[in-house]
């Protein structure tokens, strides 16, 4: 996949927003500071403001979700947007309609701009691969691979409550193997040259090549934790458990979970992040995730405006090259 | 539940709308004299003002409905907000996230007004009591409890055929003990100092105390109507057959039905209410229903109103108390 | 069903759309114009348009839709009208409640227009018969008896590519007797005069008193492509093979799919249709659905503004007739 040429315009600037990797620091940083401009749109009275006038968004749910869809239609809303929900489910795909054929046809109604989540790995790219131009496509979590609206929220929060990431230690923990979340937020990190970007994972949960992807590994949580800046702990899928890959839920709890004693290991004002939904008890106690170090409702208020952003600015690359 | 001051702010106007109980004369007469200015709203051609412009109403329903969510949702359109629906479950709560970190999460996209039904009696309290300040919750129906707006539609339906309520005598006929609608009904009229309120079942569909409601309890339904000025039928759930309460559903109608024949026994210009969906042959009869003492639609055109005059209410509470 | 007195006020305008029967070459003539004029709203950067703005437009699809129920929402947003969807499998009629009754509730909430999808043929004829004055409905398609938005936005494509309908030869090619969209095709090209309507089919596959629809049989495929300036295809009903009407689907596509050899019969410039959602190798080639002379894609984008056209005429026939 050719990530660079078919995210962005001869100009360099946003068209799609697929995956982190392809995007340089500019583009993040720009969508950092367009973020932050909204986040006071978000804040005031009457949140809305006109950039997706007359723009249908249409939303296409392969997998189920509140979190990334609610929010994906709110800053659509907030745009002034014209929105289209599609339950895949009851749509034209159960009369035997190809994939492809679902995407020309709802193309051919003159949609915008795509939000698509799909359990398939490379599904958005594929989207972007044969929509026409004019027409925009934003990943919203493909199967394994990305989750690049999410991992641009978390270098949000990571940015409002740390001002840079250079001198930041930054440690992700949990089920790295099978989270998009977690692919999309390393590359993030090291493009904007976070300080020590870790992953803390026992080896059963570690991706394949570890050692390439510009990260330290740690199989021991409490070395993992010592002295970080920011601590992301990402969901544990409670099939994983069947598969013989995990021992218990108990037993994670015990290695691999956020307790308040393990907290200790890290800074002091570290912050705590997770992408939700949490299983409190699991992989994050509790008093953790209701603590004040804690930033985990925060990421769900940036995520509107991070969202905004991207749409904003994948229109404003479209008026400049119609 | 301290109701009362859950429901008002320190200047005693409405900040949440959970339960006719903690309320006063003077908040439902406005709430009746504001949702009368709506209606002039909905009748004309472009049925929109700008109150709810910029705000954002998410719809929460955990049970299925199609009048109580779809005249919320057209109350809320008519005020220009932005809605959220919000298919419960679909949800993350299929991911095994408790309520009350749905709600938080939910709360962290700035939403300003939840509209809830829940099975269990006693969610909607629970949500107003965990959402931060400047953020309201409108009770739908919450389990055997309270059903508020449905409630207030019924007052406002009432006052609009009968001027006064002073002087009426009111019947309630049915399962009283299962509804929420006749609790909140009953407290709604009391507030209102309804002449007389009667309340018409069998022993095994009474609530248990029922003679502190301030009621007057018959089981003769023929003495029951008998003079009123109104008479409100209830949806018999079918599923009360089953647990023995009921004999059959024929022997119900013939005991407690509403006929053309029982009618007589009432006033001549009584008026007959339902909350709907009503069983036609089993709590009333079809040619009462579409007859001319019938308001039952009515009630469905006021309920827009209505619940147009409470969000705009607490919105403009929110702004005096930022 | 008196369908001219039904769809038309005295003054002959449009007050619901049900059927193309009963309409007359003058109103079919002027959705077509309108449309066109709705094409340039839709091509245009700012999609919007305020004809129906402060009105309530309700999409009731008791049946499952992913193309008529899209561009129906999308045409009224475009319009500028608050929506309504209503997921008929969640809400009251699971409760017991009539569809009639169903019907008078939603009316009671003053929705101005009814988008109407249901099994039953004759269900928005029943609809409109019941609805008040001032509120209309559009059938979506009913059972198999008519979809006369799908046919409109046909007739639309074929002006659109070939200028006139007199000079024309069409063919229409698959299951007619169990079309509904077929049925109305039949009407719309009639109607207006079109030179030549051929129905291409098995026997088994024809309605009842095929010949007395103004329409030429032909049980020969190559037959009955020869020199037409338009081509049809219907979707085959994969549920009908199971009836022991169609041998096989490759049976089927051998004598009856549209190959690119097989539309050498046919004129060189003639162009290819499809309703959508169409059955790749069963009843047409993929070659043929992608190849130069497909329009299908085309007419999905032209049944918005065909939609839109709808809508608009009728809001604009209550004005002079409130």
């Amino acid at each position: 996949m050719n990530n660079a040429n078919l995210q962005l315009t001869d100009e360099g600037k946003l068209k799609h927003f697929l995956s982190i990797e392809g995007l340089n620091h500019a583009i993040l940083t720009d969508i950092l500071d367009t973020a932050e401009s909204f986040t006071s749109v978000t804040d005031r009275s009457i949140k809305k403001v006109p950039i997706l006038r007359g723009k249908t968004v249409a939303n296409l749910f392969f997998e189920a979700s509140t979190r990334t869809r609610s929010t994906f239609e709110l800053a659509a809303q907030r745009l002034s947007a014209d929105i289209l929900n599609l339950n895949i489910n009851t749509s034209a795909t159960v009369k035997g309609e190809s994939l492809l054929d679902t995407l020309h046809n709802l193309e051919a109604m003159q949609i915008d701009m795509f939000v698509i989540r799909h359990q398939d790995s490379g599904s958005a790219h594929f989207f972007a691969q044969h929509v026409h131009p004019g027409v925009s496509v934003l990943n919203a979590g493909d199967g394994q691979h990305a989750h690049p609206t999410q991992a641009m929220l978390d270098m949000f929060t990571i940015r409002r409550y740390k001002q840079q990431f250079e001198n930041l230690s930054v440690a992700i923990v949990g089920d790295i193997k099978h989270s998009r979340v977690a692919r999309s937020q390393i590359h993030a990190l090291n493009i904007l040259n976070t300080g020590e970007v870790r992953i803390v994972a026992p080896p059963t949960l570690l991706p394949k090549q570890a050692d390439t992807l510009g990260v330290q590994v740690f199989h021991d949580m409490n070395q993992g934790l010592r002295d970080v800046d920011v601590i992301i702990m990402l969901r544990l899928q409670k099939e994983r458990m069947t598969g013989a890959l995990l021992p218990s839920e108990k037993e994670y709890f015990r290695q691999f979970g956020l307790s308040s004693e393990r907290l200790q290991f890290a800074k002091h004002d570290a912050i705590v992040m997770h992408p939700g939904p949490a299983n409190r008890g699991i992989e994050i106690e509790s008093s953790v995730m209701d603590g004040n170090q804690s930033v985990i409702l925060q990421q769900v208020t940036f995520g509107i405006a991070v969202r905004m952003a991207v749409m904003s600015m994948i229109v404003s690359s479209g008026k400049e090259n119609p």
